[in-house]
């Protein structure tokens, strides 16, 4: 009924050298202390596959080269670009000098909800934070939006690599 | 600039006992062999997040109790309902019997792009396959309908808990 599936050699992904060149989506993505290096090598593998700009790594976050984090990248840190800065707020100073609108994504009051969230034109820096704490409120109140996924359910949060691959999907599918 | 977060006790979510009785998305997913218990886990989370009523564990999938499933489900195992069989094949088989409209997430020439699926009224079940072999040809014959996700760099494939997230995602944002 259907054709057999595509072998991995006739996917047409892109080299690695084309990967560098190749015009990406104006977004870098932005770790808050994230602690699970399983996490971090999952955004960079959902990076690569969404041809998002930078992953910034903050605080406690681990850096490749690095075993755990390669586990789950599967070798998306060496197309992926990306930066480490110790403390988040700095980095989110260094970006709004940089112009990027940027986005915390969390569960205040005062939030869009993702399935309204719209990129236009602007280029963005979104916000993942801490597994157990989420991003931190000194990040929060430096954030021009804060965009929340709807959960229906019983648990508080998401994974945050789920999170990250959702919100990214939700930029993605308006761009194709 | 923007409230406080949230505190969890103020997030509104389901009790377990409300859980159990709330009206579900239509939507089944069927793990096909997956290899990694913290990939098993994430699903549960990411399923109750969403509301999903059911998982089907099939194969070499572990299944609940078990403590490294438990890690990532972080107790969506005892809101989420699941059952097991060994064999895939006999799983869509049994959902064909039961009206599924079953649908692979996979690679294939005749496919369907995530952007472009529709729930509409039926009732589904989405089949997630190993994370180095995929969905098994047999179960993709079975299939009524392909859905590839997108991806433009230079990796092969999604993580599975992170494809999970995005297609369960594709189909809530169009239900709230």
């Amino acid at each position: 009924m259907f054709n057999e599936k595509i072998k991995n050699e006739h996917l047409n992904r892109l080299s690695s050298e084309d990967f560098k060149t190749k015009e990406k989506l104006p977004v870098i993505v932005v770790l808050d202390n994230i602690r699970s290096l399983n996490n971090i090598g999952s955004v960079f593998r959902t990076a690569d596959a969404f041809l998002i700009e930078q992953i910034i790594l903050c605080g406690l976050c681990g850096t490749p080269p690095n075993k755990e984090i390669e586990k789950t990248a599967l070798g998306a840190t060496s197309t992926v670009g990306w930066s480490y800065f110790s403390s988040t707020v700095e980095a989110i100073k260094d970006l709004k000098n940089r112009n990027y609108h940027i986005v915390s994504i969390e569960q205040v009051e005062n939030k869009t909800w993702l399935q309204n969230f719209h990129l236009n034109d602007k280029k963005i820096a979104l916000i993942f934070g801490n597994e157990v704490y989420g991003v931190d409120q000194s990040v929060i109140d430096l954030s021009d939006e804060v965009v929340e996924i709807p959960q229906l359910g019983t648990k508080h949060s998401l994974n945050i690599s789920v999170s990250v691959g959702i919100v990214l999907w939700e930029i993605v599918r308006t761009k194709i």
